[in-house]
């Protein structure tokens, strides 16, 4: 089925719901609203959802507990939860992540969370248990409340963050607005707000929309302009005698396109390179990707392979300080094509509503011809060798690539802001491996939250072991969500780089300084400590050498282990990789005092 | 020196403050924005700031730092920071609390502890440390911002939970407004937020205006109609003939009238009692105080001496759920009179910008003459005997009361939201003790970040013990905080109570449910998971018996230990205070499904 019948279907199943909905006056069956957007999240394939009980969301937590496929995962606080949502977004392909948590006190707890989603593009619901819609009328002073009557200033202040919001005030109108709010969610790849009365949830309503999925199909483009635009590219490619350079980026993996992306790739033989948020788009062991591209940032290789390219062909592009080596890029307009999910922009000219989701096959179809010419633009092997260092210390320059002869095919890698997003762009990642990392928003502590629920999305897809990097800083803000790990019998392998502080603050600003220091926690006692009352088999490592790490990745049943396991790294407080380091000093000077 | 010379005297001072802005042509002093605004905070008496660094904060942190007299509270994560700052501005009377983030990802995870102290009144700056000026204007895609362009984003949000804002922009009014900042905050006793560009930092601009401190005195009372609230009230009173009994709440506390209602109380002889919140606003000790009046959960004795008193004065009442007994006060407005911090309410009148404290002294002096009757009134003794109980096992009936006995003068208790909120309601305080709790906004995990900003505010006043109250459940959202009272060399005794899991939610709704579990941590281990390299020196304890926990609390060397401890206090997982099981009846009943 190709992608334009997939649109067009979809477009059919939508007016189809539209009619039965008026039609199906008699004989409806019906459904709690509760239940109904149960079932609109398990056909999306959502089997765990996140958040915290409150007293205003705990009738609707009774149908999630009670649901024979969608596990309530009870987080520490809503923050991580938040995150965990997202986490638990970007592996789940075509579905969305989901937090519940309660009126005012739970909501603003994950409004960073949000906010991240929206950021770097995942889809998230939020759903929040709010007063009875009596009380949303009285305005009583309850407990959760500013004390001063307006119950919609949490929903107000998370307008800022999401994409759509809505409030379930009515059996009238509940089904429609829950569609509409997960449509948004997953078309758009941004959070929705929902707000759900305590009186609504046992609300009875029809079933009937429920036989129409819903859909994350874009809306199609418009033929004439689309073809208009594969010829104007066709142009631009002969004109540059097939001499092309796809450069892959984050939305490829946010919008889906990563499939439609890999033909393009294998039809028409262009060199393919990525940005540091579209690191594994194209798998890194693929014959013609040449590396990570970083503006000025870039190896001297890469940086002249893609800026010389006669034309320059970006996918899912986010133009970001920190993805682009501080908007560093040298590629002219003139020379550079840009697609995106939903417009595309040919040198100078843009096209609105052209997505690539579907112009992406029927541009491989036409510029197929151009194999037998870009198959032989040469690429450079994307190595990473082994650095020879006299000290036993382990160094960043040594550290990562060490890493990247222990990682497997289908490993899930989530790397902190930090050290670690910046230390693991250089190593080359096995085949279908995915790397989780929030490099736009930037949140230390997210990727303790994200690791989470990108754990019970590798468990649900049977994919590989999860490893997570994080510094000690980092892992301080949310470190409470490993044990919640522990409790779900997650195993990934955390790897602590304990360098006392944040390494990254200090690159930036205030080398020597004591707000960059942090506390020195017993990190070998985590576990142990956060283990529900010792129930669960884990294991702590603490490594101080290279040797000492490179043994322990070495032992089999460290790298194969059924259990959950802390590697402590320690490392030079100043140590940073290279990459960081440069990035570091251009943030620096825009923040001049 | 007088209330009333008080206000004019800031008045005065205020003028002269433009005055004097105006005149200073030549030979003006410069310092810069970052040390203009520590000046003022250090002027009144701010000695602690809490927060996290953030690339877009570290410059005004050097400015900290280097601060004599302010000391940098490096927080784990920014919500707890936002209940640091909370706790510290709550026994820090006249002064406020101060939380330094950075932009977005920094300051949107402080927001409900932001929120909380809106809701509560509790005078809260937070400073943000934005991008550039130039960058504020030309928004290019830097990390940490949504990708679209929205610098004021955050805001935005920030504006539905604080009572000012503003950005400072420029030189020309970044002093006037940062007094304004100020000065909303400490009168209105609620949060602002200030957005610091990274350079305007080091910006010098004049220093005149620091020659006058700022106020945090309320606008004066218009005397007329001041006096004619008087003569009112004195008619009320003399028709109800002196049998008049006093109700003190939050606001007592929160706009810092607790000497003024002290004076009024004594001189008048009028018996007293305390909402939840107002608790300790008057010494429990006090002969004329009777305890706790909190609706239709009141002790019937108490219950009843409160409801037929002919006129009951209501001084800065707080009419929340919780307060109340779910808004079941049986005192007819027509025997009611209400001081506010800015309105007066006699019966069915309401009298705006009449506020209690210049009213409180005058209203002193002309009830004086009631003292002989009033003073025949009598009070039932506020004691709380230990009850007799067969079972071992540690009950919250007999929990509270035997702590009732280790609690002493000066002691600074902070009660957590849940079982501890509730079970510290009906024993009896010793005097020039502190209550320190969150009934209206309620945020599960408040008192381990208020907990931190109480203890450094409790030092910075030598004030006597920190003991802490927190359930299990809330303790995992926050636990991170107790390594920055480690760090920081605080002593508080932390009392867990494990009873495994919410037990406030299994009370409203859900008794059996597996949402309202959480896993079980090894809380003996916690101070020394936490401990910052083993350097401090902490003790653990675990009780599971009445007699283990006695004999813990009677041996001195627990008590007066020169070192932080963790009580972890066995219960079981559905026994609750008995005014929390009644107050849940009620709010499951508000929730119903």
């Amino acid at each position: 089925m190709s992608n334009d019948t997939a649109t067009l279907n979809a477009e059919v199943d939508r007016l189809r719901l539209e009619l039965q909905t008026l039609q199906a006056k008699a004989g409806v069956k019906s459904i709690t609203v509760g239940g109904y957007l149960l079932t609109r999240l398990e056909q999306l394939g959502v089997k765990s959802m996140f958040g915290l009980p409150g007293d205003f969301n705990l009738g609707f937590l009774d149908l999630v507990e009670d649901h024979p496929d969608i596990d309530w995962v009870g987080n520490c606080n809503e923050l991580n939860a938040g995150y965990a949502a997202d986490g638990y977004a970007r592996l789940k392909e075509g579905s969305l992540g989901v937090i519940t948590t309660t009126f005012g006190v739970g909501e603003l707890s994950a409004m960073n969370g949000i906010a991240g989603a929206f950021s770097e593009m995942v889809p998230v619901l939020h759903i929040v248990g709010v007063p009875s819609t009596v009380q949303q009328k009285t305005k009583p002073l309850l407990h959760h409340t500013l004390g001063d009557g307006r119950f919609d200033a949490y929903r107000q202040a998370s307008t800022q963050f999401t994409i759509f919001d809505a409030a379930l005030m009515s059996k009238t109108d509940a089904g429609q607005l829950i569609d509409q709010a997960i449509t948004q969610c997953i078309q758009k790849a941004r959070p929705v707000y929902l707000m759900l009365p305590t009186d609504m949830v046992l609300q009875e309503i029809s079933s009937e929309r429920l036989q129409i999925p819903l859909s994350n199909a874009p809306p199609p483009n418009a033929p004439a302009k689309e073809e208009f635009v594969i010829e104007t590219i066709h142009e631009r490619v002969k004109e540059a005698d097939g001499d092309v350079v796809v450069l892959v980026d984050a939305c490829v993996i946010r919008h889906g396109v990563r499939k439609e992306v890999k033909e393009f790739l294998k039809e028409t033989g262009f060199p393919v390179y990525a940005t540091p948020m579209g690191k594994t788009a194209v798998d890194e062991n693929y014959n013609r990707y040449g590396g990570i591209y970083v503006g000025s940032l870039t190896h001297p290789t890469i940086k002249e392979k893609v800026e010389n390219a006669n034309l320059i062909i970006s996918i899912g592009s986010l133009g970001t300080d920190f993805n682009t080596g501080n908007f560093s890029y040298n590629i002219p307009t003139r020379r550079h094509i840009e697609l995106h999910s939903n417009y595309t922009q040919v040198q100078y000219a843009r096209f609105d509503d052209i997505g690539m989701k579907q112009l992406l096959p029927k541009l491989t179809e036409r510029l197929q011809s151009f194999h037998s010419v870009a198959s032989k633009i040469e690429v450079p092997p994307f190595i990473k060798q082994l650095p020879k260092e006299e000290s036993t210390v382990i160094s960043h320059l040594w550290f990562w690539p060490r890493l990247g002869y222990f990682f497997k095919q289908r490993d899930v890698i989530v790397t902190e802001t930090g050290t670690a997003n910046f230390g693991i762009l250089d190593v080359p990642l096995p085949a279908d491996s995915i790397l989780v990392s929030q490099v736009l928003w930037g949140s230390i502590g997210w990727s303790v939250g994200s690791c989470l629920g990108a754990a019970l999305a590798a468990r649900e897809k049977q994919l590989g072991r999860v490893i997570l990097f994080v510094g000690d800083g980092s892992l301080q803000l949310t470190v409470q969500e490993i044990a919640v790990m522990i409790r779900k019998g997650l195993k990934p392998i955390i790897f602590v780089l304990n360098n006392k502080g944040y390494t990254i603050e200090k690159m930036i600003h205030g080398k020597y300084r004591k707000y960059n220091n942090i506390s020195d926690w017993k990190w070998s006692a985590l576990l142990d400590t956060l283990n529900d009352g010792g129930k669960f088999d884990t294991a702590s490592y603490t490594v101080t050498t290279k040797r000492e790490l490179s043994d322990l990745l070495d032992d089999s049943s460290f790298a194969s282990a059924d259990k959950i396991q802390l590697v402590e790294v320690l490392m030079e407080a100043l140590d940073a990789p290279q990459a960081l380091v440069r990035q570091a000093e251009l943030t620096g000077k825009g923040n001049k005092y």
